[in-house]
């Protein structure tokens, strides 16, 4: 429970989505559009914070969490807010927060953002079209001299990508609750986090207060690249996020028996890399030998002794799976592991698993997915419902209240790269489509 | 070709093995026996040299080629060869000769011994058996007063394991004339190769005179351990080498398309290694598909970026295949080829190879098998012919004139590791038929 949460957020309510009835209210005209102009030149000028010595736009960008190039496009970013009139506060795990006041004080906001923090060797549009657009959805509203019902608050969250410290969506899961102050003495390249914290604007020794409690807010919206190629491949703009998949890992360990790759017989031998290799083809196996969206990874595997001339002893791997059904998920471990037993049998080696899951499965809310149709449909754009194997903070927000996501076609299915690319036409298309969104939400 | 070889040995003649009619010579009784208490005493005195500190005879040897150890492994040896009165020279390579002269200095010698430099972290008996056993072949006949026709020549080959610089057998490789003085620029731990040939008594100014010519030795033998499991299987004492495998390696390299493991879905990805997997299930599967003792190895592979939730773009491995017939290895390496090209399709992969034949085959002589069966016969010990599938300092002199090699057995198999163990019982019988294969091709 956020005990003194008011301290810095004074916007939010106590109501729940549709339990509100409709008022009349200043509606914004359907012609209404966000500057694409200024939307580009803006994910253009933030793509100089962390790019590449000597390089361009199309080198990508490595702004990680708590560098100094987060630091510094995170100063530009709260320039663009106070020159909006946003007033923009920290809170006590580094997110950027800015509020735009409605009609009825009384009413909980609509909470829409994303980040700005870069894997590295990143692109320049994971998170930055989404808390750009964002941005631009408040100027428009001002010039338009829109007031909407409820209050509206963009965020930017602090750290998504999880390079620096502990898991990925961190500062977002601060909000969700799930942080504990022993958290704050990790340490990565030398700095420890309560100071990585400090270093953003954020202020460790309240970090509790950073949680909001669930119905806080009417609900959260977040615009985002699909970084994958189903958008793209189908033709089609618009994006409408049913959920954000959940995720198990594995850590596997193999252990064979390492002997000498010249005089030990092909019968007598404990292949620790042979096992592995059967584990990665049965993965592959299982997880297709299904219908669905499902996907299955092993990402990473090292051999020991891992030398020419030494069957190897020991692999270690890692088993990724991820699906919008926690079911399926623990049914298609559950093959895996089965299958690895018999591995383990025909290799003569042992196989261990340490499961371990990663994140829930988060489900958009039917109100807010169909109000995205609903944009959508008003601006002329198809749309295709699509899960999201990516996470996102929206799967943060989730636990909290109705969760909705709009993605946007990624060129070829790439990000975490610096080929990422969405075609300016498409972020115009994503911020229009995230602003009427937000619209339709005002106004149930 | 040698130029001034004699300049440090001169007991070395022209002609070859079976070139020579029979002479007359003062034979060595049948039951002389080497003194196996002192060859198991000395075993135990050598491995103090390198041993883990704190440790015993059970934890093994780290006595790397041009180590500190390794240098005072030497001279323990070299004074115990001084001892025996056979006036030890180094070669210019940094490899330890001892002669006993024979009653005709025509005749060329019957060149025997081993190595005593171990891997880090290996055992007490690779190497160090069968050097000290020549050592006791020399005082046993001394001892007996028994003199041979020919010179016996026992060396203690340096730098076998290869550990420390370019490729394994580095220093036979020197005498068999498969080396280029550019060579002696290689570093290693800081250390230039030719001062580490200094360290141990080389001259690296005169490397090339380290070379030996053809036909300037009458045989040459190695007592052995096995390396392998196949002796303690069969439970038969003495191993009779057929032969030395070749090697062939290759260098693959997988190239697919690294991408987001949550967003890209089954069909579009271009997994390096999962590639990778079949290749090293392929391998295993065509190795096995025929008869015969050919064994296949992935030992090696690194996958590019690693990282659990991203699919991996690359993976770079080895494939080592070993058999005594190069033309078998050539058919096996075509088969693991076009089975790369079918995964490499599959998988949406490239599969590059870059071949490197690490070792030619080496037979061993038939008339020295037969006289190691003889020895073995008069010493009632039972024989089983078999390939080595470890290579030997004995593959180097293949080159140069007829080569045998006597195996005992290695507990389990296990070699390269401070479990290696050969019992002290087969250690003796080894030596003996040592001896008397010696006695044997004295003879002819």
């Amino acid at each position: 429970m956020a005990v003194s949460r008011r301290t810095f957020l004074n916007t939010v309510g106590a109501a729940s989505l549709g339990a509100l009835a409709a008022r009349p209210v200043r509606a914004a005209p359907a012609t209404t559009r966000i500057d694409a102009t200024k939307l580009r030149e803006r994910i253009e000028a933030l793509s100089t914070f962390g790019r590449p010595a000597g390089g361009s736009f199309a080198d990508g960008v490595s702004r990680v969490a708590y560098s100094d190039a987060d630091v510094a496009g995170r100063a530009y970013l709260i320039g663009l807010m106070k020159a909006a009139g946003l007033e923009p506060r920290i809170d006590p795990a580094g997110n950027i927060f800015g509020t735009r006041a409605g009609t009825d004080r009384l009413l909980e906001p609509i909470l829409f953002g994303s980040h700005i923090d870069s894997v590295p060797n990143g692109g320049n549009f994971d998170g930055d079209l989404g808390s750009l657009s964002a941005l631009g959805v408040m100027e428009t509203l001002a010039r338009a001299n829109v007031r909407t019902r409820r209050p509206l608050e963009m965020v930017v969250w602090a750290h998504e990508e999880g390079v620096a410290f502990g898991r990925g969506l961190a500062c977002s899961r601060i909000v969700a609750g799930d942080f504990k102050p022993a958290d704050l003495d990790e340490t990565w390249n030398g700095m420890r986090r309560a100071d990585a914290i400090r270093k953003i604007g954020g202020d460790p020794d309240r970090i509790l207060e950073a949680r909001r409690t669930k119905g806080s807010f009417h609900a959260y919206l977040e615009l985002h690249i699909e970084q994958g190629g189903k958008l793209e491949q189908a033709r089609v703009p618009v994006g409408v996020v049913e959920g954000i998949v959940a995720i198990d890992k594995y850590d596997v360990t193999v252990t064979g028996f390492a002997n000498h790759a010249g005089t030990t017989p092909m019968p007598e031998r404990q292949d620790a890399l042979l096992a592995a290799a059967h584990l990665t083809v049965a993965v592959r196996e299982i997880v297709t030998s299904e219908p669905g969206r499902q996907v299955g990874t092993v990402g990473h595997l090292e051999v020991s002794p891992n030398a020419p001339n030494v069957i190897p002893g020991m692999a270690k791997l890692t088993i990724e799976l991820r699906d919008l059904s926690s079911e399926k998920l623990r049914r298609l471990g559950e093959a895996v592991r089965a299958r690895a037993r018999e591995i383990a049998s025909a290799t003569r080696t042992t196989i261990e698993f340490v499961p371990l899951s990663l994140a829930q499965p988060a489900t958009a809310a039917a109100p807010v997915q169909a109000a995205i149709e609903r944009a959508a449909a008003g601006l002329s754009r198809e749309t295709l419902r699509l899960p999201s194997g990516a996470g996102h903070d929206a799967q943060m927000m989730a636990q909290l209240g109705p969760m909705g996501m709009i993605f946007v076609p990624s060129v070829a299915g790439i990000s975490h790269s610096p080929k990422e690319l969405t075609h300016w036409e498409d972020c115009a298309n994503g911020a229009n489509v995230l602003l009427h969104t937000i619209l339709e939400l005002d106004r149930t």
